[in-house]
């Protein structure tokens, strides 16, 4: 292949999940000449952008969690709304069509800004050389080329880790991915894995009827999350009917004719339970595998992490890599989308940083689950003068109309100062009202600023608020 | 009655509404001796606080809107989620009953209140006499007796208009209160009003299967809100089924024996229109009619407002009056509740002024409308310097999965500073979006200061970050 061949770029993308699309539309809309490589595609070989975030995560996810919180209310909270109705039944066949449209419309979204904004996308297998060269094989299977660009930004994402006590074979021991796409209800269903993907999981097949255990090798739950919130959840998601079993490791899985036998051991012994699937959710890695040749010689850390500087910049001069792909921040879908932005903006000589402080995160169970900044045993473990405001969903008049009532709202203030140090909700809508959490921390705000602002009435912003009072009333 | 018989207190409330409920319960959080003294009841006699908003306002409404929503989806909208349900039927005795009992929970949190911080609760008509003193007519009829105070605060709320052509009866012609608390769904419905009362009445019973007609004597609709938001909200309330008729001036109602008729005049002539119940939703008046006893001299404006400064006090010393009663803001609940707060702590010689620039407004429909700052239409008028950053809901993972798609946001910033002036939201659970915006503009943000706030993925919210993105992008 002669060098005038080489088809050359001012960026390259590789990847088109949130953080990959996000940094090429931004590079486009600033003038760049882009180009973006994605090897996601259906079963027809359709190519499907969006990355696992929109094609087999969240997306899907929150999608199928809203058919089957309608089924479960249909079957459960109707009579006290006067209403009647009979022969409820579900066909999962059609549950998956409507997700997959919703994926489908999102994903010619994106479709349609890359073409509105002239990005090159490209159905490949991407793989970076040296001198910021790109080998692509087309999905198609047409011939391998290679192009070039004076900047790469790498976002291909991660991918669920293998057991090898549990082998996926997305029949009877099924991944993430597949757990979103079942055909029926599992009779009886074990997950591997209580964190936030575990748990979303378990609450979607858990209101559709399936009898849900998961069990968490961790004898903490969500050790991550505030651990007063974190005993709520837990409360609350067993009131739901999950059983969570939590330091319970797993031994072995072994599939018989119909079912998974899985062995699993914890403090009082070895268990065997029998069950119809077995979704293994024990986490995620970055995909990292086959992302460069030895040539490109990327620097990689001992977990297959790409390493970067605080710029999101990879030892190799004008490459760069975002989201899920590096250990900057936690593996979530805004992270990378925020990543993507300032990487392109980066490039076309812009400084727009992304502040890590303040990431909020969130658990898309129901109710789901948010903060932003700091827990209250972080902040009592460095010893910082602390004090708490805490405010019931129960006690919002939105929330007793809606029928929405467990949850609450705690914000952490400084003892002294009064700023807003970490703020944390438990309830319906969490996803949602964290938003305004996150705008107050940016601002540097005091729990005195949240209590002094207006809130609409009757809202659930109003526990916020609430929650805010309570420490203004303690002065 | 001689002097030493009249029981003294540092402050008394008249009226339990949100203004009233809330000043109260701060006055004494601050160490102030209160009596609150309200006569909403029951039909057994049984008091009931919370004033008209959540007892025949917005919690009644948007409690009854959650069911109609839930019998709505029900009939239309499962199928495509897999769901199947036959038979559906509804029984509005029991709705009503949800309804009631979440109104006596809240009630009951007023009044548990009231008793953890020792308020004189006192169920009676009251009076205003001179000298800050208050004349109470017990609900049980017992003896009259005088109080005196300190302080008076005023909160006792609003009525609806009544109008002379359409003379309430409460079994053919209803008032807003009436309209809460039906037995059953009419089959013909009409609505003299679309503002913010008549469109919430309307989303409730449309829903549940009543034909609804809303006559709006003014030309444009929802002439406070901006009106691109406006124009959406009348194509999506029209394609909802509402009939809208707007410049519709009703002539008369009459009574048969099982329909009302109602004449009502427009550009194109005189109509009749024959349905089985009307509602009149034309207003609201403040409640000042039987509030003080000439000898108080308490100063009204010409429409029975009462008169106050800038700091809710009227003309008589010591006297303050919040809430529904005075011009200050709009009838709106969370103004009442920051009024009855700040007058508390003025009481307490603390100075917390309400941002009355900053009030948030809230149209509790489906979807919802809300915004904060000013209009497109107010700022043109001016002739501000303004740009304009819109998103769609449509654009957004959360709302597509939601299968909530109708809406946007509108952000409008000043051209040159870049300075938030005004958040327009139309969509599902925009008073809760609503609340990031408010204290957007409470620190004075631009719209660039949103565009940098990381917001969570897949939320609403990102439809907010969209539309400041929007305008960051212009640049």
């Amino acid at each position: 292949m002669s060098k005038k061949q080489v088809k050359s770029f001012d960026v390259i993308v590789i990847g088109a999940g949130p953080a990959g699309y996000s940094s090429a539309i931004r590079c486009a809309q600033l003038g760049l000449k882009t180009a973006c490589i994605d090897n996601w595609h259906d079963e027809e070989g359709q190519s499907s952008l969006g990355g696992t975030y929109l094609n087999a995560g969240c997306v899907a996810s929150i999608a199928l969690l809203e058919s089957a919180k309608i089924y479960q209310s249909i079957n459960h909270n109707l009579k006290e709304h006067g209403i009647q109705a009979e022969a409820v039944s579900v066909d999962i066949a059609l549950m998956m069509q409507r997700k997959n449209n919703i994926i489908d419309a999102l994903s010619r979204q994106i479709a349609d800004s890359f073409a509105h904004y002239k990005i090159d996308c490209i159905q490949a297998e991407a793989k970076l050389l040296n001198e910021r060269r790109v080998e692509i094989t087309p999905t198609d299977h047409s011939a391998v080329s290679i192009i070039e660009a004076k900047h790469i930004v790498l976002a291909t994402g991660s991918s669920p880790v293998d057991l090898s006590c549990a082998p996926i074979d997305n029949e009877f021991i099924i991944d993430t991915a597949m757990a979103l796409n079942l055909d029926a209800v599992p009779k009886r269903l074990a997950i591997i894995g209580a964190g936030i993907i575990g748990l979303e999981l378990a609450g979607i097949w858990n209101r559709l009827g399936a009898e849900t255990i998961l069990l968490e090798a961790q004898e903490s739950f969500l050790g991550l999350a505030d651990q007063q919130i974190a005993r709520e959840a837990y409360r609350i998601y067993t009131e739901q009917g999950l059983e969570l079993r939590l330091g319970a490791r797993v031994i072995s899985a072994k599939k018989g004719s119909k079912k998974v036998t899985v062995e699993y051991q914890d403090s009082e012994g070895t268990h065997a339970l029998r069950v119809d699937k077995l979704i293994v959710a024990s986490g995620r890695k970055p995909n990292t595998e086959n992302l460069a040749a030895a040539e490109a010689n990327l620097l990689l850390d001992e977990n297959g992490y790409v390493h970067v500087d605080e710029n999101c910049r990879t030892t190799l001069p004008g490459v760069y890599a975002i989201g899920d792909l590096t250990l900057l921040g936690p593996m979530i879908a805004h992270k990378g989308i925020e990543e993507g932005l300032f990487v392109a903006e980066q490039i076309a000589g812009l400084h727009n940083p992304v502040n890590y402080d303040l990431l909020p995160s969130v658990v898309f169970t129901d109710p789901e689950i948010a903060w932003v900044g700091q827990t209250e045993q972080a902040l009592r473990a460095m010893g910082e003068p602390i004090k708490i405001g805490t405010f019931p969903l129960k006690a919002t008049a939105r929330a007793q109309a809606m029928g929405q009532t467990e949850g609450m709202v705690k914000i952490i203030a400084h003892a002294e100062t009064d700023a807003l140090l970490g703020i944390h909700i438990i309830g319906t809508q969490a996803s949602e009202m964290i938003a305004e959490a996150v705008l107050a921390m940016e601002f540097s705000a005091s729990s005195e600023d949240l209590a002094r602002t207006i809130h609409a009435h009757p809202t659930l912003a109003k526990a916020l608020h609430g929650a805010a009072l309570t420490l203004k009333n303690k002065k």
